[in-house]
């Protein structure tokens, strides 16, 4: 067999550990802290009797004009400046991650980013060769130099964590003062489980270009892949050119179900509901967390989105990826820490996610979880 | 406003030329030989009251375990060894295009392309980097040295040419004396006009590496957004790591539909059905061609496809772009052969579809877009 010639990136095209971990979540009676899934009783019921028959043909690159309205209009009441010109539909919102990358980096680019971030994004970005900068939102001076920073300052993936407004107003004033594109990544803004604005960041932005996006997994649906961008209008044409290359344009049939949602006038309600089934979920491993973690850990109680994020007592002197293979054996999967950094060294840190696992199992994977943790510190 | 720092790529990204065409074909009354849309006729009705709820979960990156067996036993039935393993499905196959151009083509990369070829395919390769290398696949020694060959043996885009069995010998062997990698195309093979085995280019290789792609969106529909690759097994691990990061995985609903598709015991006879339907089309065209067209160009009927490409008598001296502005001034859309050559200079070669325009229209259509060639030959 003769051995191929692959592009110079291939050799840094690490697996993703949440994939990977994906893949063993199945077995029987594991219990998984690992993943985001969303709660399938949030799912919808699919009514596709009525799909207009052109949702089969090809499509706009750019997304249905419907939707893109859409879309566009919700986010003017968010407090972003923008038309449906503006918006461009994506296959999830993790292609969003690869358009951009594709549009502005190169080897050696500089990109700012938090730490932790979210790890889909760091391979991303390094797939294409990035330079990393680490930035702290509050206090953003290593934004300086950077192509752009990307941030999630809503109910972040992995920490939970929900920017104040003078954290929003810093970051978006540093953007501004060094001209350093802002990229926004908001998946998880309806999993709200105190209420507030949460007024985006790009909507403070005075002078820097913006990159803005949102995604349908959490409040719709994940398997129909689906979600959007909005940016400032010189970014329009090469992202819709990007995405053309990428795959020529996104579901028409998602695309069609998710603007009949919008249309919905329950559809508020209804997304209220579900905040309130998550935030029982959140609640009651809270309680675990405290019988199980109390010494071991520090955490704050996520405001919205999906995940706890534990700092263990221990601290960067445990790799928490040493733990993950006798968590595994033992039936609990959960996510290191360590790849949600853009340097990735012994953090001392693990991502649990509170709402897939059933509560009694739960608690019974924390006890297990803690063990482990207890087992692991003993020995260093 | 701050001037974002873009990538280096980002000035190649070029607009294709098809999609800015199909943003004007719906203009009322316009002719449109432009695009290559599958006929709405042969679209599924369907039914989604069946579709199981985890197809709204998050999935697998490589495609639902079902489907991809159904696609490995379908490739193995065209002489292609390989197992549901080595299937990864596409969010259309204009993905796997992006997928292998990530995991060959740095700056400088040599990608053998025959001349013309499948223009979003060049433009891909291009963004990424490729230095081209124009061959002919019966006597493919030009491909000495490429990371790798891409080629569309079967009813090619945009020639409509069927490669027959000694250029696929030809080809299959120069890739195994040169280790280069092949990359078949193979997204019409189903609308054939003719009959033949059309044997997978892939299936004849005994050392080279390879990667095989076709699509849904001719037989099934485009709006859907799918496709899938087969690959050598060195490949299947990066590729399912750049799908990851590119959308995480494609539509599950599309997926099952699809999957559907398969298992459906009238599917055969409804393909034979479309494939007459097409051919039905190509054979009106074709006699309004001689009419319009006789003197003017040469063009041979294509065995399948979507396309006839007629090269001009007036030859390279005309540059077929300049013909467009005219031709939709005049209500009439086609395709200039120019961007389908790696190299774009004037070709005096043209793309058209026969399958859109209603027989009556095409008539008159072409009737317009000769009358236009034989304007611009004068004025040489």
């Amino acid at each position: 067999m003769t051995t191929p010639r692959l592009s110079r990136r291939i050799p840094d095209l690490v697996p993703s550990p949440i994939r990977e971990i994906l893949a063993v979540i199945d077995r029987p009676g594991m219990i998984s802290f690992a993943g985001g899934l969303p709660a399938p009783e949030t799912f919808p019921k699919l009514d596709l009797s009525a799909v207009p028959p052109e949702c089969l043909q090809y499509g706009p690159s750019e997304g249905e004009p419907a939707l893109r309205q859409a879309i566009a209009a919700q986010l003017r009441d968010r407090g972003l400046d923008c038309t449906a010109d503006q918006v461009l539909v994506l296959s999830g919102s993790q292609q969003g991650i690869d358009l951009v990358a594709k549009l502005f980096v190169d080897a050696g680019t500089r990109v700012a980013v938090e730490s932790p971030t979210y790890l889909a994004a760091l391979q991303a970005f390094r797939f294409f060769g990035a330079d990393f900068a680490e930035f702290e939102p509050a206090t953003p001076a290593a934004i300086a130099g950077a192509a752009f920073a990307y941030v999630v300052p809503t109910f972040q993936n992995p920490t939970g964590r929900c920017l104040d407004d003078a954290a929003r107003r810093a970051l978006a004033a540093a953007c501004d003062a060094e001209g350093v594109t802002l990229f926004e990544d908001d998946p998880y803004r309806d999993l709200d489980y105190t209420g507030g604005a949460h007024r985006p960041v790009c909507a403070d932005l005075r002078a820097a270009p913006w990159i803005y996006q949102g995604s349908f997994s959490k409040t719709f649906a994940p398997g129909l892949r689906l979600g959007y961008l909005a940016c400032a209008p010189e970014f329009v044409t090469p992202l819709t050119r990007l995405k053309q290359a990428a795959d020529l344009h996104s579901n028409r049939v998602s695309q069609w179900l998710v603007l009949q949602a919008f249309g919905d006038p329950r559809r508020g309600a209804r997304l209220r509901e579900f905040a309130g089934w998550y935030r029982e979920r959140r609640d009651t491993f809270a309680q675990h967390l405290a019988r199980h973690f109390a010494g071991l850990a520090r955490w704050e109680l996520p405001p919205g989105g999906l995940f706890f994020w534990l700092e263990l007592a221990a601290g960067a002197a445990l790799d928490t990826r040493t733990l993950l293979a006798p968590a595994l054996e033992r039936g609990v999967a959960f996510m290191p820490g360590e790849p949600f950094h853009a340097v990735e060294q012994p953090r001392g840190a693990i991502r649990l996610n509170f709402s897939h696992a059933a509560p009694d199992d739960a608690g019974r994977g924390l006890g297990i979880l803690a063990e482990i943790v207890r087992d692991a510190v003993a020995r260093l």
